[in-house]
């Protein structure tokens, strides 16, 4: 059987629909972020405008200083899972430090995001006996796959409606275990939850919650534990799902909650048991930023100003972007090679990088331009950008947004 | 509902088992590996007798300023997804370093070995229509729950038992997809496949072969690719998968095959598509670890040194361990309470820590003491071992193997 030949196939029919991948080559410059040395195709040198690394704190002083000093303290990796030799104390300073930051009993680290939902979700659905999965009609892929994973129960309720998700919570049986999964900010529209409406729906119900928090942490609540904490609720919340690799600057996932949900999912989750530790050193840089981003609010501030001048700026042009209360600005496009055209040329001709979103991240004719303006953007950084796309939308005779 | 005493209920049975798990919390000393300090309980200074790090490259020197410069060079983290702008130049050195390792057309990166198991399993059992995974029996938890995400038909075969695949295979239809799937070093038995019966049985019946080395990459063949290599056989596996967190010393994993396959992966896989990118600094480690034991042969002969010494002192005391072809020595308890007991006597009394195995990482009735020397324990570390197991064996009248 030619394997290769099947695999081509399928490769062929993605191209074909324009959803092919082809990843830029960067190379992040410290202390010049959100610049890059560009090694794939189009200008050599860029301005990164889809980071994740929302607030720059990967290059943050601290947070290089605490990764330096431990890899001399502790060496570049773990040595082993967590229980085979791989945890070292700067883990379990990290995991006492987030469950201080969302004011939890206890904490536990994975080696992603991804990972922290997927076994999280997949422990609780397959091991509490009848469990009922409520899940967001928009949930994060790695929360979907957990939940597929678990084979609990699911029902889809509708993105952000509580009333929805009470009619449905409404015809489950009282004594059947209930998990309402959901996020704070969605990260490819931008759009923030009603958490307070959901959690009240949930508690009505006796249901837990599940919330993750990954484009939130650092960015929302007086210390940056996410939109939960802004709006005084995170002590309603059973768990809280975080990551250490977007604003935080770093990588990783975790959760938080009571120390019984912990150690339950310490326990019994193949994603958390049968892994390698991450690196001390990482867990020490995550430290850093966590603790510096619960001290200082200028990243934050930075952020929020730059913002609100960009959006202000596309309005001008007419440039239409989805309206939303967070710090994503997903200019839509609703083609797949038109997207990638126009991030092409911006790359290209304007040294401008932003990604563009294609099927499966977002639906098929939903395709978009994301920008994440970071507190380290400048000025002049959004008069090129904004300049840049004014001209392109004349070219391109894109669709105004009518004013 | 009270769902923290749903958790308890859980963990309570798990302690009545003696399975419920207590993590050392160590504090690993770069330069003076194995050696620990110990935050938990226990001797403030232990020697570690139970760590991935194989072969200790988690402090080399090179390892750790090839982390050191990426970080100063490109920050703490990758800060996004490989396609959205995570992509760092340092992620395209390493995929065509281990690429060139395993001698294949190319190479992808993933977070974890777990991840890079589940995913590419997942991936491939859910996208090739009708296929059939054929799994080692013993195979490890990442391999088992990839498959059963990807929901494709499972025929489990007898542990390294080429006969019993061939005979699976016979009678699975021509034309449909057929992924053999196991490992080269079993990591809790320390036993070896029959690579070559197995590749040919695969090729007879036209199946591919999916190759886990995670616990021989670095160790084994001329330039540390693994077990295949060592045997002249990588060009007859479709695809190797290895880690970056065992003998290398940092984090993370990979796969390597055709262009096409490593492609359709890249293209298809959830696990791989919706995580942040490695920090490009663990990439640059890594790379450096592999380039080094490319070159160097003297770990993997101290490391080989130490496992004859080891294993010969043990027979001398009559101490009952697997025997086996690989670096790993398993000695043999059977019991969950006794093992732990005895791990836990190691670590108070002697200063030696050494993690007892239980259930799920193995079978009840199987649980053990499994010890890896690494290049870096003396011949003074090993008298110190051995006359701690010989007096512990005399205390706890453990049946002694008949000589």
């Amino acid at each position: 059987m030619d394997y290769d030949a099947l695999f081509k196939a399928q490769l062929d029919a993605l191209k074909r629909d324009g959803n092919y991948r082809i990843f830029a080559e960067l190379e992040r410059r410290c202390g010049q972020f959100p610049r890059a040395a560009n090694h794939g195709t189009g200008a050599r040198e860029v301005t990164v405008w889809c980071s994740n690394d929302y607030l720059g704190m990967g290059q943050h002083p601290k947070v290089m200083e605490a990764m330096h000093t431990a890899i001399d303290r502790c060496g570049t990796g773990a040595g082993g899972t967590r229980n085979i030799s791989g945890t070292n104390i700067l883990h379990r300073e990290l995991e006492a430090e987030l469950a201080d930051l969302h004011a939890k009993e206890a904490a536990l680290l994975f080696t992603s995001g991804y990972v922290s939902n997927w076994a999280s979700l997949g422990t609780l659905g397959a091991r509490l006996p009848g469990a009922v999965i409520l899940s967001d009609a928009l949930n994060h892929a790695s929360m979907i796959e957990g939940i597929r994973h678990s084979r609990a129960d699911k029902v889809i309720w509708k993105h952000n409606d509580p009333e929805d998700l009470d009619r449905k919570l409404a015809a489950i049986p009282a004594d059947r275990p209930k998990i309402v999964a959901f996020e704070s900010v969605y990260s490819m529209d931008g759009d923030i939850a009603p958490i307070r409406e959901i959690v009240e729906v949930a508690e009505k119900h006796g249901a837990m919650t599940y919330l993750d928090e990954v484009h939130a942490v650092g960015m929302y609540g007086p210390r940056g534990a996410g939109v939960a904490e802004q709006e005084g609720l995170m002590d309603r919340i059973t768990l809280i799902e975080g990551t250490l690799g977007k604003a935080y600057g770093v990588v990783g996932g975790y959760i938080t909650g009571s120390a019984a949900l912990i150690d339950f999912i310490r326990s019994f989750s193949s994603g958390f048991i049968f892994t390698t530790a991450l690196p001390p050193a990482v867990a020490a840089a995550a430290a850093a930023s966590i603790r510096h981003l619960k001290e200082s609010d200028a990243e934050r501030m930075g952020q929020r100003e730059r913002v609100a001048q960009l959006r202000a700026r596309l309005d001008n042009l007419g440039i239409p972007h989805l309206p939303n209360p967070s710090h994503i600005i997903p200019v839509m496009i609703g083609d797949p090679v038109k997207c990638r055209q126009i991030a092409d040329i911006l790359m290209e001709e304007y040294g401008i990088y932003v990604q563009p979103i294609n099927y499966p991240t977002v639906p098929k004719g939903t395709e978009r331009l994301r920008f994440t303006p970071s507190p380290l953007h400048t000025e002049e950084d959004i008069d090129r950008l904004v300049s840049a796309l004014g001209t392109l939308w004349k070219q391109c005779a894109l669709s105004r947004a009518v004013a």
